[in-house]
């Protein structure tokens, strides 16, 4: 048996039920992990928890799984976004596997002003998050949504999310700390991750005015923006998210 | 004048002084910055700070930099060491990026009982320590040392080093959390990062038997060996290093 195998699904789990695999899904159970009729995976679909299943049907184009037992608990993820303006493609695609292992709920591509990718393959990214839940070992694929303009997306803000600001300009400065929190939930968060041509300065006078925005410093020295979201990410969830 | 333009030169830098460059080097800010005589970029060498620097000769296979000013003191590093498994190649590069953007001084790849590489190119991983230490504003570039077995490295282990024991077979448990310190130096550390497969129950034991080891749960989720050595190392900062 190997338990090694985590497959997110889009149809329901429970005790004896049947799920079909797609045809990605069946080549990489058949093909490249070479597991047959009577082997074994996990199955999770966001709303169920973690399912051990088997293999019943094995084919080119598809095959079907028999839910045995549950193994995880549905798991909920911590109430925070990041909001990140995308670089290099390579970099793109680590931000969303980190974000994902690291546990943040939604990922919100932004374009700023000094932002260079015109454009995401959104469906790519979504492809890449739900990887990284499988793989580490999380009940939730986090929703990647399409890129949208930062002005956008701060003049909709949420008077109750709170929005902690990290800033490659901030660097060697003595911005804020992260803000502690004793009680169980600390609210509806978001982490926004500079371009590496930091934001303009419209952005930065817009961003100074929110009475959500909290600034962060991450150290001394200038880092690129895959490192500052998730040394950014790791801050947030030792203070205020999951892994206290 | 672009000041993006960061070098790292194994010359003495000083007022007036002449430091050549490389043809790697010339290559890079002529052709591929397109610079040329008068033009200014930043030199540092590990000793003598941050230096603002005029080409005075630029040629195909070489160049001079003449120092004109002193831009930055030069700034010491946290004595932490990084001990990791190596990993896919574009994750090994990725760690060792890392690893200098957030600050550590000495890169130690380690061969454990589980790891899959079998070498790694140490001049290149040093020559990408080194570029990232250009970009990120560093004035030293931290030592990337030859691959070794772990255990010769816990063999000698130094007495007085304290070592964060991270390791993915933690996660979920409640590990000890991250040790404060109030003090300005919190003495030699390092961090040692798992293998993908996990330490062997033999290396597991030994670490558990040396006063030394201090281990570190990063939260509920199976982190991937590079995202690990980035939450890690975020967090010593956070707690004992120069992002305090």
């Amino acid at each position: 048996m190997d338990t090694k195998t985590r497959l997110y699904v889009d149809h329901d789990l429970g005790p004896g039920q049947a799920v079909p695999l797609t045809a990605d899904q069946a080549h990489y159970m058949f093909s490249v992990m070479r597991h047959g009729v009577g082997d074994s995976a996990l199955l999770f679909n966001g709303r169920d928890g973690e399912w051990r299943a088997k293999v019943a049907q094995a084919g080119k184009r598809g095959g079907i799984m028999v839910c045995d037992q549950r193994t995880l608990p549905q798991r909920g993820l911590p109430d925070l976004w990041l909001l990140f303006a995308p670089i290099k493609k390579a970099r793109t695609d680590f931000i969303v596997e980190k974000a994902v292992e690291l546990g943040v709920a939604r990922i919100l591509p932004v374009q700023t002003r000094h932002t260079n990718a015109e454009r995401i393959r959104q469906d790519r990214l979504q492809a890449h998050a739900t990887e990284a839940a499988e793989q580490c070992g999380g009940t939730l694929v986090p929703e990647v949504v399409e890129l949208q303009p930062l002005d956008r997306v701060l003049a909709a803000w949420p008077a109750d999310r709170r929005l902690l600001w990290c800033d490659e300009a901030l660097a060697g400065q003595t911005a804020g700390k992260m803000p502690g929190n004793d009680t169980t939930s600390p609210g509806p968060w978001a982490i926004l991750i500079g371009p590496e041509g930091g934001f303009s300065e419209g952005e930065q006078a817009r961003l100074r005015t929110m009475p959500q925005v909290h600034a962060l410093c991450l150290g001394p020295r200038i880092l690129r923006a895959d490192t500052a979201a998730v040394a950014a990410i790791t801050l947030w969830q030792t203070a205020l998210g999951d892994w206290r």
